[in-house]
């Protein structure tokens, strides 16, 4: 289906552009950006393809990934300020990216008969752990374990897609759905800045001990 | 035998108790702390998997590892009072995971007629790396490179076996040796608080040249 | 050919010493510093070997490359002053061991009909991720994505390698080319102070913005 095509390299390129913006504002040089922008568009399927055994990983035959993130990282760094300018289509491209990564490796996973939260947990893994090798290489900690609900639309996403699935439905309509929902909890927790609860009960106790 | 599965559980369970107690320190959101309690149980198994090949990696298939991991981290999470209570006992059941992840990890070497040095070296990535990553997720220099008798522990209990396996012992006798010598090796350690030496010759020197 | 034997030898060694140096000034235990040394001399290959799929990874089939590393390790934990003296010899072998590193992970490559750009980006894996691993292993940015011309000179050789190979070269001659192209650029980038441009253009509109 040529949509997924398009959405595939849309996010691809939005995932790269955000890696691109992170590294900057390390100080990193050329080569650092470069390498940031393409952990953080394929780190999560690389990810993904080293648990599940499918190797040599993909970018590795499919070469346009690789064009991709090179093209959107060299054009983020020469138009730095007129990406920033289209922050909320960065932000569609990067959310339905989000939908579209989480979508092929809860597929992957049925490919392989995994177990349904496998297969989540595959997905959610697709999605975001480019940006947590990202934020690793970056010396911080990963921003999806502490504040952005990030993981939790792949998941809630992945949950719908299955529920679908069990109810005998199929194909690229079931397709389009997890993406949406994916795309919209993505959005409205960006619109409404919802978050999960931090939970550091240690913390409270440790200064009460004092 | 089934003593070994009952280890494996406590273990598994202590391992993930320990990666929230750590991930709370650092004001993790729900999600994270679950990630860290995942990667803390089951990180050194899957590292290992992935330098064996043993593909797709372990608690893909073995499902009850993630609902291990999941109850216990909920476990600690609803009742983080009552468990700090519990230390020895957590700190029992952490020795026995340590000692059983090891044996494990050397046995995963023998299977594929690796050499003994590797075997060991299996087994301590195995019950020792899931820390590691633990660490580097939290942003900080892994402890057991720093401080705790914990990776020493497993190599010593690898060395035994290895040596009883040669002198003709074998089955669950030596099982059970390898994994009490790590138990006693960690128990004493914490106990007596023993280190191995920091070795900064050259910041000792740096100071001198100024 | 024996001469690149030996330069894989004294490449290991030169890199598993840079590693006890970086491990010395975090103040690990000799753990620590034994996993440091080891991360640096052996990682690139192993995460080259876990992309391409070549399981179980070559160093536990290839039991040399550990004893090279442990020996040459204590060797530079007894003798600090002896070998920081030594820092030219040292170099000398890193920027072989950089050459060389780059140039097997081409030809793994080669071997499994990559894609050239792939060989490339699978040589420079080999030849600077160890490095990479250690730094993110002591918890700091990786130095290569900051400031050294480093992954920079193994792109160039691997450029140079496929253009020589593309006009009918091959064999020894190609590979002592390959190896020199970076050395020599290694040596300049060391002797000149060269360094790829810091990026930070999102900085300085920050500044501004206040």
């Amino acid at each position: 289906m040529e949509l997924l095509q398009i959405i595939d390299i849309a996010g691809t390129a939005a995932f790269s552009i955000a890696g691109v913006f992170a590294a900057m504002e390390k100080k990193l040089d050329l080569f650092g950006i470069l390498i940031i922008a393409f952990v953080t568009a394929l780190g999560g399927g690389t990810l993904r393809d080293l648990l599940i055994g499918n190797v040599p990983v993909s970018w590795m035959h499919q070469l346009h990934y690789g064009l991709i993130v090179m093209v959107s990282a060299i054009t983020a760094l020469l138009f730095t300020n007129l990406l920033k300018n289209l922050h909320n289509i960065l932000l569609l491209f990067d959310s339905l990216g989000l939908g579209l990564f989480t979508l092929v490796g809860i597929q992957k996973g049925i490919d392989l008969q995994l177990h349904s939260g496998i297969c989540i947990l595959l997905g959610t893994i697709t999605a975001c752990f480019g940006g947590v090798l990202r934020d690793v290489l970056l010396n911080q900690i990963p921003l999806i374990f502490q504040k952005e609900i990030y993981a939790t639309a792949c998941i809630g996403g992945g949950m719908v897609y299955f529920l679908l699935l069990y109810t005998g439905a199929q194909g690229w309509p079931i397709d389009i759905i997890c993406i949406l929902v994916i795309v919209l909890s993505r959005f409205l927790a960006v619109k409404y800045n919802w978050s999960l609860p931090v939970i550091n009960k240690l913390k409270n106790e440790r200064n009460e001990d004092n």
